[in-house]
């Protein structure tokens, strides 16, 4: 069912959260590993819910050999380094999915 | 692009997860406002990345009213008690999802 790569985070104050996701876009739309891309931002969850995160990231990989070559791409390389430093606290969680809808009727 | 609904989760020790995700695939297949599914476990990332969650479920809808809908309708109300019981650590992230691949050639 692929390869899943989400991350969770909470930029600093004063971050322009627009120029990271065009980095994102365009980093993702470079690099042929990555095979779906998508990010939402929580405007609305009460702080108990959301934890003080605010943005979704999500990236699909068909095995992960891709996911650990995408990590050593070097425009991945190129990239995190800006993307680090507008980190306020993030979590970061890989693994194999189980889709379960839409397979079920 | 739909409503999206997820979940990062640490569950207490003890917990059959198992025993959760089925009882949450049964939800899903009974209401058909949950358009998509799937969730995962990361069982190789470092503590440093996952900041000790484990599990990370992932739901779409079409439209924000399905999802306000689903977390009134009585089959989610009587799985939350059971789950609820079971979360040591909980992050919840609801947004439209922004979906950049497979949109981009």
């Amino acid at each position: 069912m692929g390869f899943k790569h989400l991350v969770i985070v909470r930029f600093k104050e004063g971050t322009v959260v627009e120029q990271i996701m065009k980095g994102l876009e365009k980093l993702v739309s470079e690099v042929n590993l990555v095979k779906t891309f998508a990010w939402g931002e929580d405007l609305e969850s009460p702080e108990m819910l959301t934890q003080g995160f605010t943005h979704a990231i999500s990236m699909t990989f068909d095995k992960k050999q891709d996911y650990t070559a995408f990590q050593t791409h070097p425009n991945h390389v190129e990239f995190s380094a800006t993307f680090s430093a507008a980190i306020e606290k993030i979590v970061v969680l890989c693994f194999s999915s189980v889709q379960v809808k839409p397979a079920i009727a």
